[in-house]
C-alpha cells in the first residue's frame, strides 16, 4: 500500500491505486472488479511500452475514427475486437466444454433470425451461383447417441463472397440460409455451395491497422451453424473448408483445429462436393 | 512456446500468441512492440475478470457511443483517458524530472496559442467577475538562480467556471489568459481571479461511467501554466488552490502534492487574494 499522499495525489508509481481508490463503496461489486482490472492492465500496458505522447495521440485519433465509422450497417469496434482476438477469447471463456463436445466460434455479424425451415436434403442456394456441395452428418450427444429434434440454423456467403444481407438488391432473400430439424437418427443433410473465402471490411481504421501490421483481411471459407436442442447447450460455430489457404491466418482468429471439415468430390450425379461433419452436443447445465 | 496447432489455430490458453504471431516481420518494430503488449494486456484483462458476452457487448456499445460523442468541440476519448488516469500516466512517463524541478500535469483541452503578451503586474481578467488575486513568484533553475527571459503562458476559467473559448459570445476574447516574460530577477507577477472549480463535461458516456462508479466530475480550482525558457525543459502544469474541497478527488487525477499553492488574503489596497509559487526549471537534455 502507498501512503496517503500517493493515494490522494497522482504519482507514476501509484497510478493504478490513485484511480481505483476513487470507486465508491456503493458501486456495483462486479463493475468495481471489472474496472479495477481494466485500469491495472491499461496502466501496466502504458508503463510496459513507455507510451509516448505522440503514440497516445495516435491511439485517441484511431479510437475516435473507429467509433465514427460505426452506423446501422457497420460495427467497426466489433471488427477491432475481432482482429485483436478478443471476440474469440470472450467466446472461449464463456463456452468452455468437455473434451469431445463441438467447440464454439464467433457468431459474426451476418446471422439473421427467422430463416425458412427446409426439408432435409433441400438446397439453401437460391441464386444458382457457385459449386454445389452436400453438407451432411449427425448431431450426437457425448455418448454417441443421436439427438432428435435438434435445430440447425445454417448460413454462408454466396459464390461472390457476400451474404444476402450485404446485397439485398442482388441476392434473393434467404439465399444460402435455412433451418433443418433432425429426426430420430440425428442425421442432417442439406445442399448449398462450396463455401468461399472473403475479406472482412478493410476500408476503415481497422483495415489500416491490419495493413500497418502486415496482416491480410481474409477469412477462410466456412459454413455457419447454430445448433440447439432441448436439454443441450446451444453451439454457435462454423465448419471450415479444410484446405483453405487462409486457414491458419483467419483475420478474426475464428479457426479451431477441431472445426476443420474436409470438402471432397461429391457422389456421381449429385453435388460437385460433399462436406461431412458430426456435431457433438453437451448436456445443458454441465461443464 | 505453444505447439504449431496452438499458434495456427485459436485456443483460450494460447490466445495472446495466436494473435501476436501474425504480425509481419517487416512491420515497424515499435508498432510491433506496442501492439504485442496491448494484445497481452487486453487478453489478460478479459481472462482475469472472465468477461461475459453481455459485458463485452456493453463495452462495444460504450466505446461506440464515446467515438460518436466526439466533434470539433468535444473529445470524449480524451475525457475517457483523463478519468481513467491514463492521460496523467502518459504525461508522467514522458516528463520525468530530477527531484526539486517543478512537475508537469495535464495540458487540458483549453489552451490557446497566441495569447497577448502583457506587462508584469497586469491583469488577465477582462470580464470584471470573480475575486481578485495576485499570482507571483520566481522562475529559477535547480541551483536557485533566477531564469531571465522565461515565458509564462497562463490561463484559467472565469468566475462561472468556463474558459473564454467555451463562451465565445459571453466572455471577452483572451479573458483570463496572458503571456508574461521574466527579467533578470526571474520574478513574475500578474493579477487575475481566485480560480474556481468546475465539472468536466459529464453529459456523455464518460459522465455515465463516472456516475456508475460513484465518482463526481469536478476538478479542483487551478491556474494553468506553460513555462518555457531557452536551454530548459518546458513545463506544462497547474497550480492548485491548496484548500479546494476537490483537491484529493480531481476527476482527471491532475493534482500532484508538489503543485499545491496556498491562496492567502491579499495585501491591503491590492487584490483580495494572493498566490505565491516558484517554478524550478530543469536544464534541457538532462533527466
Amino acid at each position: 500500500m502507498s501512503n496517503a499522499s500517493e493515494i490522494n495525489y497522482f504519482t507514476e508509481s501509484g497510478s493504478v491505486e490513485s484511480v481505483n481508490v476513487r470507486i465508491d463503496e456503493q458501486a456495483d461489486p462486479r463493475l468495481r472488479q471489472v474496472m479495477e482490472s481494466l485500469v491495472k492492465h491499461l496502466h501496466d500496458f502504458a508503463k510496459d511500452v513507455e507510451l509516448t505522447q505522440a503514440e497516445w495521440g495516435t491511439a485517441i485519433d484511431f479510437l475516435t475514427r473507429t467509433g465514427q465509422m460505426c452506423d446501422s450497417n457497420r460495427q467497426e469496434f466489433i471488427l477491432l475486437s475481432d482482429v485483436l482476438g478478443l471476440s474469440m477469447l470472450v467466446d472461449a471463456i464463456n463456452n468452455r466444454r468437455p473434451s469431445g463436445a463441438t467447440e464454439n466460434t464467433v457468431l459474426g455479424p451476418f446471422h439473421v433470425e427467422g430463416a425458412p425451415v427446409r426439408e432435409m436434403g433441400d438446397t439453401i442456394s437460391l441464386d444458382g451461383k457457385g459449386e454445389s456441395c452436400l453438407f451432411e452428418g449427425r448431431v450426437l450427444d457425448l455418448k454417441g447417441n443421436p439427438v432428435s429434434g435438434a435445430k440447425l440454423d445454417v448460413w454462408c456467403d454466396n459464390a461472390d463472397g457476400y451474404y444476402d444481407v450485404q446485397q439485398p438488391d442482388i441476392q434473393p432473400q434467404w439465399n444460402n440460409r435455412g433451418v433443418f430439424v433432425t429426426g430420430e437418427d440425428g442425421r442432417y443433410a442439406f445442399r448449398g455451395i462450396r463455401p468461399v473465402s472473403y475479406p472482412i471490411p478493410d476500408d476503415g481504421p481497422v483495415g489500416q491497422m491490419l495493413a500497418a501490421l502486415g496482416r491480410h483481411p481474409n477469412r477462410p471459407a466456412h459454413m455457419h451453424f447454430i445448433i440447439s436442442a432441448d436439454g443441450f447447450e446451444t453451439i454457435v460455430t462454423h465448419t471450415f473448408v479444410a484446405d483453405d489457404p487462409w486457414l491458419t491466418s483467419d483475420a478474426v482468429f475464428g479457426v479451431k483445429a477441431s472445426l476443420l471439415a474436409a470438402v471432397e468430390p461429391g457422389d456421381a450425379g449429385d453435388t460437385m462436393w460433399k462436406s461431412r461433419f458430426d456435431f457433438i452436443l453437451n448436456k445443458a447445465g454441465k461443464d
